[in-house]
């Protein structure tokens, strides 16, 4: 465990945050010597200089997100952390003269505020609507003053930390425990923020409360923030080291998800490595086995082959290691990881590097001609503080094809979703079967002022909105919070040692009382096959019988459906509740016998073909989104949905099979039809269920799961249908024999 | 006129349709020293190689394309043309021996064959289902027997025609006088086929039959095709020189538009090429003024930034210049018209060129570094044999990065649309506002044998599918294709000679009895609006009260709605006829007073704003294609549509405005909302239409529009609300007074 050296007093040294005093003589040796370090600092030379040459505006608060006073001050704050790495790089006085006339100007304002007019947030800010940008603003301004500390006067010194930064850092910290002491990603910024001012300041109170959070708080235990998220998690803990144990399990996996990992990523980073500067003998890069470093790693893993981020819990679609917290992130993962030289890769492709000893050495390794490919592997990321609370896995194929995301995570705090064994699909770079994502148009002001909207938890957040098991048309934990927190789902086994079936399957027992789910995905390579195909065994047991619906949010236009149902000429709402209001019922089909139902469609000028085991009385309900949603805040999505009825214990069996291509230039279809002809359900206890898969080129396999026993080293024997199958482990793919 | 000389009788020499002797030698001579040609070289030699190692199939002719027999004699004639050529450039006999084998096989069969057992062409072929796809198969073999001609023995050639190609030929023309002897471009494969095997045969009978067609073919008058084209055209006339003179339009337009018109592509050329060669004295590619290569430059014009053609009348979207008809076009274009260097840019996109003289020439040219970018133009292409049958506009801002694409065309044959004065709208490479296209998987088995499907019919001609006035719920021509063809729009007057605002303007007086319509968009740009505006005025003459629907076929996600609407809980059809029958309708706005009413969207993270004139009682209909569509044939795209009822006359005024963008990776927002403030009708009477448009940064203007008066030169006065206005020409765009 670290231990912070009390009463700490060194007569520090400036700028010792991002950029070294060390570090700006290596910099300033090597100018004009490594391309992409070059360009980078022009791209910020061009912007800070047009700022400058715009002049100065500090204006008084007063508008949201995507309104002029909270873009303004947010221009502010990136303009000055850039103005004072070019007066330190460049060494030009212009720079650190146009960072403290705005300083003094917020020094001359901030005393005058209360708080911010606009009253939504849990926590309101001064400059901005919610404390977490005021934090923003303050991670980057104390970069800003750290870089022209010396440069400044004493004088000038002690105006700017009595007016502003310490009354702003103690308005972020004492003034806002609720915003402050707790464990999530607003307090990761704000914890930052009091740390980095403190840092530069020499104000060991303040990296204190940084680091291990305010002593005393008088939060009351249940109380929420805007998203419905609790403030306090059960042991109390707070600050940033707290904050950097909690949300990272050990394999580096933020519970959130990637889209608010790379958000959180950057005050993770940014003071870390002041920290690492500024207070060496923390050690905080080694901290909890590295898992700040090997986060990143994590980070760049769970994307897509060109580089967007899955869209898990509460994600914008889109993002990607492109957006600029990555930059950092990969360029400090080089710099203080051991240079691996596949980040190198992915500098080349961001373009850019950051100005300081790390964007440096980057720089200098591409220079060097050293970046070997990035590669993403099939891999398995432990949730939880300690690893223990479910997972992630990842499956891959060669070349990263198709990418199949399958989620076992405990709730992911407030940005959560209810998604129990959900999974997506990708081929390349593309969603086939997607997460909807979040329902948020980010910045766009028009769009309930860029802020989540009300179809986020009415629609993406909502079981029925996931690949995944619904039953009697409510979510998981009954969509709520405190419950869904309290709960973890399990992995069963984790293999992807065999390169030709690559499995995963976990098991979920609290999403419904008395119900357990256990869901098996398999990556099945079958060479003459072309692509590989997954295998999807999701098995049931309730003690009573209810109704199962399980959906496919395919991506695509509708090709072949190898089943009779009726259109539906006037189109209403399936349900009532719980996401079902907001899916229009375009058609039905009702199966008379046991069969396979197959439905073929093509996205992105791909083919694929779902391929299910139905029994009698069930049925497919064919889907679009947009019922309910008058102001179009949803896509208009399709999904098709597998209804089993007055159903105790149910098995739904299927293969999803990308399995061709076409060309709107050549107008050639490749495999435009499915490879498989048939699967069959022939084995089924408490022990075992055995499915026969049958396919072109005389493929006839059995796949056999043992459903109670993982261990991936015990001896099975099994008879079916008088034949003896035998294998190790829980699973086992043969010849059907 | 040209004049055939009769009797020709040349002892030919071989090969002479594609490729010439002479070419072979410059060819060989140059062999690794133009990386294009020999890439290009080295692609058809992989591809060969792996069927000739695959073994030769000639099957017995039994599926419609998508099925195995159709696509295995479509590669072999696409194989042993590139067969052929390889045996002249690379002179190895074993592609010699592969066409020759495979002949044989043909030979053996052709004699056994009857019709196709298909039965739903109106020209059922042998090979093939249609005749068509025979056709295509005789262009291609005849460039392969032309390049084993002389390697043949005379025992050789003599069993091949007999057996096979004069029978073969003889089948396509006077077999099938209603596929070859009409103005269509199934009869220029037809023509081109027999021509091009006449000319290797030295056939001088076939050769005439396919420059002049059949000289007596006794079809009906009134006889139609599959897709209820007329056979016959007017003035009888038919083959090749006829099918050249009549859809081309002296600016080069083909009167079925691009996609038909690429495809048409190639046996224009291939056999104008051959004729070129083998039969000089026509001088076929002087013919009308050079109207074959200016056709290529049309057709390159009518693509958006990223090369695909724009999807008028009948036509898949997607389909581009990278498609091998146009590498074709594109090289003949720059060896027998003049080396337009330009052309070299997209010949390096294209990435290849035919293995030929023509193909070297282009391989040559991009070697020497001699490409300059291919600048796409705001045009205006006449339709009609002789351009009097209205026309086609695109108006282009600076870099391409706004294209509006105007049609006042004439019916555009069996494939066109009921579309008078539509338009498209595409910012870059993507469509905004779009034209639906065609109904049409096209070799996708699974959907309808890959050919058209009903709804084609059904919607994609309807008028309502189209950005263009519906009178009635009823589309132009009461959606009758022996009405539409005899009627044209007629062009008002375009101006694209101010780049600050293009113009076009046009009428039409027949698509709807006693109604006359009369469109004008004009492309303006206002510097500080960072992107230029589409202004749009449509009026309408009409002796009777009518209810009026014009649609806007926006592609993207609803951001903003400047008015109130209520949206539909339960979807029903928006109506039961003439395309109707495909819309839900998803929400209606009905206004209470003159207003403006505006919609802005978000499309590929670009954002449009459309503002309207409203008066009292009009209405918006938010629509959504897929209703009565049960296969999902159509995609769910969606529509608004701006309904005037009870009116006589009617003027619909917008202004369509691309004004921002957005960055999922910067999560920032550009110019988010629209410039434009209020758009007011000032004045309006028979002579005139004046509109005031006020927008951000105090842009006050005025429009004026001409109504009857389109001379250029013409001076006007007009005084509107007290002030005089003056100015020369059909409009004025100039600040209020
Ligand atoms: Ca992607
Ligand atoms: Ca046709
Ligand atoms: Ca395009
Ligand atoms: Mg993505
Ligand atoms: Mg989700
Ligand atoms: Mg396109
Ligand atoms: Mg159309």
């Amino acid at each position: 465990l670290l231990v912070l050296i009390p009463g700490h007093a060194s007569s520090q040294e400036h700028p010792s945050l991002t950029i070294t005093k060390e570090g700006v003589v290596n910099i300033q040796r090597e100018l004009g010597e490594l391309p992409l370090f070059d360009v980078s600092l022009e791209q910020v030379k061009v912007q800070v200089d047009a700022e400058i040459s715009s002049g100065i505006d500090v204006p008084i608060p007063k508008d949201y997100s995507g309104g002029y006073t909270h873009e303004r001050h947010k221009l502010n704050y990136l303009t000055m952390q850039k103005a004072g790495l070019l007066y330190q790089v460049l060494d030009d006085e212009k720079y650190a003269i146009y960072v403290r006339d705005m300083l003094m100007q917020y020094a001359d304002m901030y005393p005058t505020l209360s708080l911010h007019p606009k009253e939504r947030s849990y926590a309101r800010g001064k400059l901005f609507w919610q404390c977490l940008n005021d934090a923003n603003w303050l991670v980057y301004t104390s970069q800003a003053y750290d870089c022209i500390y010396e440069w400044l006067s004493k004088k000038q010194r002690q105006d700017l930390e009595i007016n502003l930064f310490r009354p702003f850092a103690d308005f972020l910290s004492t003034g806002n425990p609720k915003f402050f002491n707790r464990i999530h990603n607003h307090s990761t910024w704000g914890n930052a923020a009091v740390g980095m001012i403190g840092l530069v300041m020499d104000d060991d109170e303040l990296v204190q409360k940084a680091l291990y959070g305010l002593p005393d708080d008088n939060i009351e235990p249940n109380a929420k923030d805007n998203d419905g998220g609790f403030i306090k998690t059960e042991n109390g803990k707070s600050g940033f080291l707290a904050n950097l144990d909690e949300p990272f399990s050990p394999d580096g996996y933020y519970t959130e998800g990637p889209y608010y990992q790379r958000y959180a990523m950057y005050p993770f980073l940014i003071f870390a490595q002041s920290l690492h500067n500024a207070r060496p003998e923390l050690g905080i890069f080694e901290f909890k086995d590295s898992v700040l470093l090997k986060s990143v790693n994590t980070l760049l893993q769970l994307t897509d082959k060109n580089g967007d981020f899955f869209a898990l819990n509460d994600a914008q679609k889109g993002m990607s290691y492109q957006t600029s917290s990555l930059v950092t992130a990969v360029d400090l993962s080089y710099y203080y990881g051991g240079k691996d030289t596949s980040l190198l890769h992915i500098a080349e492709q961001q373009g850019k590097v950051i100005l300081s000893d790390a964007g440096m050495e980057v720089a200098k390794g591409v220079n060097q001609n050293t970046s070997r490919p990035f590669k993403r592997k099939s891999m398995q990321f432990s949730d939880g503080a300690n690893g223990k609370q479910g997972g992630l896995s990842v499956l891959r194929s060669k070349d990263e094809s198709l990418t199949l995301v399958f989620k076992y995570t405990a709730q992911g705090l407030s940005h959560g979703h209810y998604d129990k064994l959900s999974y997506s699909l990708y081929e390349q770079g593309n969603e086939v079967v997607q997460d909807y994502g979040m329902v948020r148009y980010v910045n766009i002001e028009q769009k309930g002022g860029g802020n989540y909207l009300k179809e986020n938890n009415t629609w993406a957040k909502q079981t029925i909105a996931h690949n995944t098991l619904v039953k009697d048309e409510t979510s998981h934990f009954q969509g709520t919070y405190e419950i869904g927190s309290k709960y973890h789902s399990n992995l069963y086994f984790f293999d992807a040692s065999n390169s030709k079936v690559q499995i995963i399957s976990a098991v979920e027992s609290n999403a419904y009382t008395d119900t357990q789910m256990h869901r098996t995905m398999a990556m099945i390579e079958e060479e003459t096959y072309g692509k590989p195909f997954v295998f999807d065994i999701l098995r049931v047991n309730s003690q009573k019988p209810a109704k199962y619906d399980l959906p496919l949010h395919y991506l695509g236009q509708p090709i072949q459906f190898g089943f009779d149902y009726q259109a539906t000429a006037t189109l209403e709402p399936l349900g009532t509740a719980n996401g079902y209001q907001h899916i229009f019922l375009e058609g039905k089909g009702q199966f008379r016998k046991k069969s396979n139902a197959t439905f073929s469609w093509m996205h992105q000028n791909h083919f694929y073909t779902l391929t299910t085991i139905v029994s009698q009385n069930e049925q497919f309900l064919l889907g679009r989104l947009g019922a309910n949603d008058p102001q179009y805040n949803l896509r208009r999505d399709p999904v098709i949905i597998h209804r089993k009825e007055k159903t105790k214990d149910a098995l739904f069996v299927s293969i999803m099979e990308p399995h061709g291509s076409y060309s709107p230039v050549t107008e050639m279809a490749k495999n435009a039809k499915s490879n498989i002809e048939h699967i069959e359900i022939i084995y089924n206890n408490k022990d075992y269920i055995g499915v026969q898969i049958k396919g072109k080129n005389w493929l006839d396999k059995i796949f056999i799961l043992a459903n109670t026993e993982n261990d991936k080293s015990k001896k099975h024997r099994l008879t079916i249908n008088g034949k003896l199958y035998e294998w190790v482990g829980p699973y086992t793919y043969q010849n059907k024999k």
